[in-house]
């Protein structure tokens, strides 16, 4: 699941620092998706710049130039995993507006609304193998290893989170489990990368791979927060989305471990029966609010925030450490 | 589009041979495949189970083990690359059947009757995820630029078999670059990256993707022909589903070019249209009985055939070369 990064937060926290470092390289990375999305087939660009060019801000290839550049690597390869990583990330989209019957992506019908289910399959499936081609052409074998574990890893974390959809007894563990693999694997993944390419010691690799793990874990719970009480408008999507659905989220598993009987059953009847009339949505909000679930949700996103930004500790002080600093405060910024 | 091969055809062409002597080698990319579908997540072993364990006869895995020996390898990255490729092939069915709404799949419900699209989608692409991993571990980057580019090749053929559905002025032209990358590319692959494992000169890697590209093309032929005329419980699949999904294959080319202006109409209604009638299958069958078109996809498939066996041409005789060349005639036999 994946939501517009609006570029200001009222926190004043913002990521126009590290869009300004990486600017030249992300330009290369545009060039480099526009031109890999090209097929005599006209359905595939179609399909896949109607996604790739709604406004989604790309910060998934932002950190694998980031952490390139942070870790002093000298070459260009940084430039094809990036655009591989967003190519990976839309694929995602695609297949999982399939999944969840979405109608709405990025304030925009989506995909499957305007060419069908069968074209956000496949576009999402040309668009995979267009990113291990890229992958392939960088020619780093640590490289591919880390991101075809990543692919593996995501479509393991969202059929877990099939399969763990509509049970309300989801524990925190286990949730934290399915957004590890359906989120923040890509980011740990995009982020690992960097200093891949650079040769860097593992203690290098290992600090950035932290840092996108807990950065794409805080992205998540706060992204969960505000499918309970976001500014639609600026999400693209509406708020309610998961609970129509039946997700279960981290505010559902904290609401309904700390409620009554009687709201148990509530919860039970919506998302597991999806029994849900006009006020239910209203009804949730407000246990979600009596039992603090989306204030305790922001609270644990601060503490993976924390862990990101601690992970980051080993490097040198310099802009690009501190703009990824701000990356993090932004995300969670987005939550006020 | 997939089939159950059956073992024995009535010309007594038969695959046996390939599978007596990849044995071994086939036990040891089953072992690989089991394992590799394993997941604590137990939907996915589950899914993927329910489809490899269903009787497909494992054609091309078989192929690149052949390929490999053919051309002297003496390595054991052939399993892991033919465990990929059987990986590749099965989350494209996966996928096919979300895209064909198919219910019937080798003779069983097909998983998405049993699972659900979700899951479908999902578990192919956790799948396809594994086959790179698999790729990778091998670490022949030149076996990887093969594989990935026929993934992007294959969604891009089945895309254009989507854009082309239900257009019967589709010509012979461009429903041969349909099947080349839905069905045939795999075959190349799969058979190129054998003499490309054992660094081969470009000479004999040639020959193998040609081999592999022309018999994809002649099993592909005969399987459109078989919707309309085939052994369904053999197939595992029903007679008339092509026909029914308003799918353009050979013999509706050949019949449609070669009809009067009123069975024009009559394909254009059925197929363009959707509108189809008790009868209508058994209307098909007799236009393209009349003009041969059945007949004649068949001579087409045998021409595709004999330009397989030619490419063999440049390898010394030897049991392999003998059993490739009656795993042609085994598929063109299939159609009788």
């Amino acid at each position: 699941m994946a939501v517009i990064v609006p570029f200001e937060s009222p926190s004043g926290a913002s990521i126009d620092g590290l869009v300004g470092l990486v600017a030249a390289d992300m330009e290369r990375v545009n060039t480099t998706i526009l031109s890999r999305t090209g097929s005599d087939v006209t359905m595939i660009p179609e399909v896949a710049n109607h996604l790739i060019s709604s406004g989604g801000k790309r910060l998934r290839p932002m950190l694998t130039l980031a952490m390139a550049h942070l870790t002093g690597y000298p070459g260009d390869g940084h430039i094809k995993l990036a655009a591989a990583v967003e190519f990976m990330h839309t694929a995602t989209l695609l297949h999982d507006d399939v999944v969840d019957e979405s109608e709405m992506r990025r304030g925009k019908l989506s995909a499957r609304m305007l060419w069908g289910n069968e074209a956000s399959v496949l576009v999402g499936d040309f668009l995979l193998g267009q990113a291990f081609r890229m992958m392939v052409e960088v020619g780093s074998l640590r490289a591919l290893d880390i991101l075809s574990a990543a692919a593996a890893t995501i479509a393991e974390g969202e059929v877990m989170q099939l399969a763990a959809a509509k049970n309300t007894a989801t524990t925190e563990d286990e949730y934290l489990a399915v957004i590890r693999g359906k989120t923040a694997e890509l980011f740990a993944a995009a982020c690992e990368v960097g200093p891949v390419l650079a040769d860097r010691p593992k203690a290098e690799q290992a600090a950035s791979r932290s840092f996108g793990m807990n950065l794409g874990i805080a992205f998540q719970l706060v992204d969960d927060v505000l499918d309970y009480g976001g500014k639609a408008a600026k999400l693209g999507k509406n708020i309610g989305d998961d609970f129509r659905e039946g997700k279960i989220t981290l505010p559902v598993v904290l609401a309904f471990r700390r409620g009554s009987d009687s709201e148990r059953a509530f919860w039970i009847k919506s998302l597991e029966r999806g029994e849900i009339s006009d006020h239910d949505l209203d009804h949730a909000i407000g246990l979600m609010n009596k039992h603090r679930a989306l204030e305790d949700t922001i609270s644990r996103a601060h503490h993976y925030g924390a862990m990101a930004v601690d992970a980051l500790a080993l490097f040198p002080a310099s802009p690009m450490k501190a703009a990824l600093g701000q990356v993090v405060a932004f995300c969670l910024a987005r939550s006020h």
